[in-house]
């Protein structure tokens, strides 16, 4: 922590500073310089409110240095984390990128929602996505199937094979949705839901956080943060696009240089959404190509069999067939991008 | 809604969107323009999706027009929403406007909490505010006292005869603040919470939701419509800043402009938070008398007995002595404002 | 400037930071923290690149501490700034807050922008504001009649006595425009075109600089301090809105707490334009009054003649007679303030 | 052109609305729904000014539809403009997507400038970048050596055969630049200096133009048309990262989706800087790599022969080692992008 004295501090205020923080059982270091003087706090700084000190008279402002994230932070663990699953699909350090394909709300009709899982099994994928609880800005939009499509989501992984991940909503819902899913998912509007965050830190199954609209990485990585402290390791971080300059093309602007820095600065995987980062069709093929080059450890892409007729979010999903095609170039991408990992 | 087609959209492609709109029992209105064809859609939209039609080939954008919030829209419902308390105090309307004041968080010392709480008495304030669920961006900082948090409002209340004023975090602790507070507060990052959101519609206390850093004002006034739609109409809104361009100055930029436009379309009331809203101190006077001139029903301000040594916070709480000169001066504002409402 | 080292900086690395920054005739500061050591940077830092240093290996971040606007800054000039004209008009300080009332753009019709500055003169304001240069963000939008539009406004001066504010776009147009003008604008989108800055320091006429629509505060006082910089003290800070959350109500989000902030951190002059702030005529009259009484030193309005038919900005601009209206009310609050002010 | 009316809109106000409309030589097309009624506007709207509309008693707003860009639109001409150099070099469509390499700045050392010219040549770049004038927003910081500057570039082009890109900031100063660069660019801040704009409409060099920080696709696309429509096709896009939500980690949020959004929406060519776009060396072969899968016609890249002595942004340049590392996965990239281009 570094405590900025305003040009014109007297002596006394900066006295006042030092004997605050020294109060503390911490150590300063005092820096004048010709226009400013500095002050620079040693030692164990959550015995510290940095906000206590902006308040003192002259103090200019107080800056923080140390991160705050500590267990998601590269420097306390400095190997990927990778999650393995029971059938030996694993997300995260240089294992071979995922995909998890799937409609947006799971729906009355369960053909239909067979039909996308079978076709995500025969491109490859690794996951079923699919929300139950759906969030909608609006009380009047679709809210979702609740448990009833929570089962129709693991009697199309039977039939498959493939892993579930669905969303959660509400701490009271976590029991329901761990007996279902293989990974649970916190939304966008939910990432801040520390009360939910702190009871997924305490069961055993993988939780995959998306980023806030308007969440700085810092922000991300403290709600990963939660979940690990609260003692559970296994973290996803999912990047789904920010608010950003422009609304008229995009829903939202997909921050791929999120995926380089969190693989810089964190050990946790990280996968992104270019359906929702974007909300258009025609963007998920060059947006998603980004996103792997880039270093993501997946993809979430949501497919539904009748787009046309989907119940939320059809402008975003694209269609059995054209999933089958973006897939497949896709999944050309990943193969280079394995061999590249697994001869570097 | 009106779809607007593609300037080489087809006669097919425009029979396509015809017909299903048709086959949902709407109308449509086929505009042929030089360079474009515009269909609007006529009848209740609800029957129809827009990212449905979005999909279709040849269409360039779907707009929609008609405002999805319905019940808390002066369009609805044009006298204001005037929320009453036991004791007489009103919020809403053309009343007096309100101030609530208190802690960021209630804090061991009881002692601090009843000095604010008398200051804010003494200040003809009406209402103490204060967190006893703390929702902190990082799982190191100060979480709150909980219930013994929500005992000590309880207690100054009765001591100083303020009204309590609270955050709720989670659905599962409805039962436990319903039982203290006399208004539940959603936190900002808690605003798209929609499954504590439809659980507050079922309480019979008033709710006060805070815009999140991020939302827009429709989202905002959505997030309202949840509560209301499911069945308690005592909700009153809470500007409290907004992610903006400048983070060296003010941690939010204040949207006082949200005050104005939520009064014309919306009859719920709309208090600022001037503490949160900039982080500032020095600000909190001129930002308060701001909001309150461009007509918020109230202020929500935090002061603490001691802010050098807030366990959160602290440098935008003022002091009590702070609180009180600035208080002088709101509420000569305040009383100005009264009478002109009252003599309009 | 404080130089952060990584946690694992190994002693070579801090050494190299620490040798080049001697190398410039600097001295260090040393200050080994438990996790991280810091180097603190002592002595005149423009001999040195904060970026460089970023570049040195084992380095995190560089913080840069001396703000680096120096002549604009309250630090290096306590008194405000008060620009007084040849008729006695003054703005800045404690003076009365200023109207600036006008239409957007001159056009063909003198007589309507003549009844416009009759209004205003009646109104009591004291400049008369209107674009012969129009910078539009289409080039199929009306760009301005140029030299027409700059005898107008002189003829306007001539027959009501009101001063003089126009838009300046290109260094080339500063002797013509200088003619004609009693202060010089500077439009948002050029608030960065630091040629015509540097050439605006060189004239010995008030300018104005609108803040640019993503500018932070200090990139807005930066562009202030290029023209006093080069020669001319005399410059007005215009607060104008921002780009902000919401595009579904106002245009821009009005930044009104730059206004304290401005007022602390500066000695200039700092203005606000609700017209353009906001986009909407019923927001004008609100975030007017907000920015007074949060400390304007005056207001820039839009009036034209027949705004239903205006070239540009009609629907934010006021007809005569509202303009009237809200003009009394304002009118009123400046009376209150200026009262307050001479009486503190 | 849709103009939405109010719920309670009067038969009165529609007809006005209606009459002023059929007054200026259009046709009107009324749709009466349930709660709204919707007029819209058919024929030529450059007749009529939306914002007039907006005016009207019982408007609601005004829906604009058809894009304001025209001649850089795809839908004015479908071919992709493709720039060829006297050299043989081309940029567009399916061609090679290209590398500009160079100094942020032109610096006092001759041989500096060139050896990072040489080194861009051995890697296969075609372009040298360097500023001659730049851009800061500090008045304090390094202006540029002006046409030293020019000279440099120009001696540099003469040894390496590369093509010369440079910034112009200024009308006046076109001529002069004309005489020494193959691509005049424009800067990120001027993207809205309408009057150079049109002046380099007039010239028959190319013209690069670099979005805003806060500009939205369409304004960029506007900005473009500008030269067009003065008579200048040849204009190059380059995004260059916007303002975004985090700063922590990077100087901006690069819009990687403004590149398939611009060759969907637009012929011209798109470029991508991920030095400026992310202000990080460790950023840059990533999304260099995610700009160009993406579909960029090519990169900018900042390379500094000493960059921890660089007169400006020394932290986002590459040494000239970094550079050819890079640049060598880079143009295998390429080489597989343009192998594919060849054989689709």
């Amino acid at each position: 922590m570094i405590v900025v004295m305003e040009p014109k501090a007297t002596e006394e205020q900066i006295g006042q500073v030092v004997d605050y923080i020294q109060s503390k059982g911490l150590r300063v270091n005092i820096n004048r310089g010709e226009h400013l003087t500095v002050v620079a706090v040693l030692g164990d700084k959550t015995k510290i409110n940095s906000t206590s000190i902006n308040t003192f008279e002259g103090v200019r402002e107080v800056k923080v240095i140390q991160e705050p994230y500590k267990l998601v932070s590269r420097s306390t663990k400095e190997e990927d984390t990778i999650i393995e699953f029971k059938n030996g699909v694993k997300i995260g350090g240089l294992e071979r990128p995922v995909i998890m394909a799937g409609p947006c709300s799971v729906e009355k009709d369960y053909e239909g929602l067979l039909k996308v899982a079978k076709a995500a099994r025969e491109m490859g994928c690794q996951f079923l996505r699919g929300g139950a609880f759906k969030p909608r800005t609006s009380p009047y939009d679709f809210q979702g199937l609740e448990e009833k499509g929570l089962e129709y989501l693991a009697q199309a992984r039977k039939e498959t094979g493939l892993l579930v991940v669905t969303e959660i909503m509400d701490t009271m819902d976590i029991p329901l949705v761990c007996k279902y899913a293989d990974i649970l998912q916190v939304g966008a509007r939910n990432m801040q839901n520390f009360k939910m965050l702190k009871a997924l830190g305490r069961i055993d199954k993988p939780v995959m956080i998306k980023r806030g609209p308007a969440a700085t990485i810092r922000e991300f990585l403290l709600a990963a943060e939660y979940v690990v402290y609260n003692g559970n390791p296994n973290v996803i971080l999912c990047e789904r696009g920010i608010k950003g300059i422009d609304n008229d093309f995009t829903r939202n602007t997909l921050d791929v240089a999120a995926v380089p820095i969190i693989r810089k600065y964190s050990h946790l995987p990280i996968i992104v959404d270019p359906s929702h980062g974007t909300g258009k069709r025609y963007l998920i093929e060059p947006m998603g190509k980004a996103a792997l080059i880039a270093g993501a450890h997946g993809l979430m892409i949501e497919v539904h069999h009748d787009p046309d007729h989907a119940s939320s979010d059809g402008a975003q999903s694209l269609s059995i067939e054209q999933f089958k095609d973006i897939a497949k170039k896709l999944n050309k991408l990943i193969g280079r991008i394995d061999y590249d990992n697994k001869n570097m």
